[in-house]
């Protein structure tokens, strides 16, 4: 049974902590550190770019060499410590070793994450401050772990869950951020999720990289793809109860908890008014599916029409037909409906190649709230996917316009 | 030799017309009639989405029967006649036979395009009435003629080019639409190019073929494209000059007057404050050269970045990672420039891996201005490409998110 909430619940034997090393001009929380007082079971999901940053290159060689005694996470922000060549990979390595030095912990057995503007270098006096200080100040303040990773984030991102067995109960918390620069396979996104379940190495690795298509490779603001992006889990076992007993509860709290911190993503992208959920169906394969689902989640006109609350399905339809794969435009059929899957009745604004006699004025009332869904049947065959997006609004072009990511 | 101007020259044998025909509320000009007095060979390119209009059918099928004897072109906008069914079938070829029989020209000698928001029908009884005012109207009004066509643009565009050779002198010269839904394929775009020099219709067809790869195909706005795109050209041979003698005269002219209709629907963006030429090389095939140069042109933050002035090169670097095909990071080399290709200085942003130490206010002066070239050589091989773009602005989404295209 699986207990959610929006609330972080403690997670046994994890100690967390969120501080301003300086590195904000704000003074806002610009570092966290995430500690496991045992050895954990690790894994790891990392950035397709071809251009990946320095801690992303770290820590798949860290995490290759010690799958089974990872013990700490260390995270800044304002730098991603990205196309910064050989001294930020040094810098990206002398952060590992500052954090395990401060804890008292065996070498290489910490991850380190930055996020932020590309191509500077990171701060290592502050850097280093900011470690010191975040080790006397772990607790349970997971709340501050994840402010201490938001950029241009307005709200810190966490979900736990409890998964009770027979035998006793063990928790899944996760913090994430990202805010724009977000796309299918986990753009400008950082994610990491904590487990005092006792679990394999190899089983949290392939449980890991399904569970991120499903939930973090599902969301899309942009279309545009970082270098920094990772998603990291730590299970300490500390709880004593053994996730393989009922693997799949387990896999199901994973989930669940990705897909609150990505669903919490997209409702904090960069000027987003609205929370779109895209639902394909009925496409002649899986892969047909994700580009017809891609195309529309990404097309400026589309994002633009659900800012503007227009039921402009023509620029649904258009984007569909434009995707490369095989569409029949005769076999579509396009609704849309309040809220979030499952959704009762849904108003249907397509099919036959055309529009149907649909009541404006009650599309219009749909596209105008916050949650709107988006069913389209392909109707070539039985492929599906989901995707969550969100408007392109002004906004957007404010944040992006001035910020130098 | 060729005379290329923003005039357009009067075309031999050619007669043109824009009127007001009660489609557009704010009584602008909405559509437009180009006949010739004797038969042309002609030839068409049509866009390659799925999704394709009832013009866009109807013209295939017109052309593929009468390649050597097209006499018109009826354009009416506001409506793009697209997700119609049967009936937007059958008003496409009405639109046909009004202009034929008002003409008094053969049955299926003329082509109808149609541009505007999809899924209504034409309102024939304006649409006729229009045919009749624009036959009475018939003159040298080419900029009239490119106003017809004109939907969110905010200016008529047109060129054309004088062909000087040997035995006499004959003249190519076009107009087109397109402000949005722009991209690579031709995206809600409609071109019409003429010449009163003598052409066969399959020379014409291969012609026009590689000149849209070369021009219309080239030009990025917001990623997206329609389902009405259709570039045209008609050939009368009334200066009696054969195209034929001298071929690579006669294609560089059509592609003089393709590139300069390409541009102007780029600086004529919506929302576009920036023209911005992108210029890949060193890319290991075409296709890649291709892939990345779209990438880049359509990543909503590139986009932002050059809209706030920017050189926020890291955000041009990682979409060129993320294109999902073969870059190295240290091979990446990035400059910026002033203007248009050629350039005689690039200011180098990027390479090794890192970014140079440029000097910080040069760059920003560079994207300050309203023309831009970005070089990217990728140091994978010897493809390259060029694609015309421009910025994402607040206009852009203001114009997107109350329009109904």
């Amino acid at each position: 049974m699986i207990v959610a909430g929006h609330d972080v619940l403690p997670v046994a034997g994890f100690r967390v902590a969120g501080i301003h090393a300086g590195l904000k001009a704000t003074g806002m929380h610009d570092m966290a550190l995430i500690v496991s007082d045992r050895p954990c079971a690790a894994a790891g999901v990392f950035t397709t770019n071809r251009v990946q940053a320095a801690p992303v290159i770290v820590d798949q060689a860290v995490l290759a060499g010690n799958r089974d005694a990872m013990r700490a996470i260390v995270i800044n922000t304002t730098c991603a410590n990205a196309c910064t060549g050989d001294v930020g990979i040094a810098n990206a390595r002398r952060m590992i070793a500052l954090t395990t030095d401060a804890l008292g912990i065996p070498n290489e057995s910490a991850f380190v994450l930055s996020t932020g503007v590309i191509g500077t270098h990171l701060p290592m006096a502050a850097i280093e401050r900011g470690i010191d200080a975040a080790v006397k100040a772990l607790g349970d303040d997971w709340l501050g772990a994840a402010r201490g990773i938001m950029t241009t984030d307005t709200r810190p991102k966490y979900a736990s869950v409890c998964i009770e067995t027979p035998v006793g109960a063990y928790t899944i918390a996760g913090i994430a951020k990202g805010a724009g620069m977000i796309a299918p396979n986990m753009a400008t996104m950082l994610g990491v999720i904590v487990t005092d379940a006792i679990v394999s190495s190899s089983d949290a690795q392939a449980m890991l990289t399904t569970v991120t298509e499903r939930s973090f490779n599902r969301i899309v603001i942009d279309g545009d793809m970082s270098t920094n992006d990772t998603v990291l889990l730590l299970a300490n076992g500390a709880s004593g109860i053994d996730a393989h007993t009922d693997w799949a509860a387990f896999h199901a709290g994973v989930e669940a908890v990705a897909a609150a911190l990505a669903k919490a993503i997209v409702l904090d992208g960069e000027g987003a008014t609205k929370f779109i959920t895209l639902q394909i169906s009925g496409a002649a394969t899986d892969a047909d599916a994700q580009v017809i689902a891609t195309t529309i989640a990404t097309s400026p006109l589309v994002k633009t029409a659900f800012y503007g609350g227009d039921a402009n399905w023509g620029r649904i339809i258009a984007a569909a037909g434009r995707a490369g794969v095989a569409v029949d435009p005769s076999a579509l059929r396009l609704s849309i409906a309040i809220g979030e899957p499952p959704v009762s009745e849904a108003l249907l604004l397509f099919e036959d190649g055309m529009p149907t006699a649909y009541d404006e004025a009650q599309a219009g009332a749909i596209m105008k709230t916050a949650q709107i869904v988006v069913l389209l049947d392909c109707g070539m065959g039985s492929a599906q996917t989901t995707l969550w997006t969100c408007d392109l609004s002004h906004d957007y072009v404010s944040v992006n316009g001035h910020y130098r990511s």
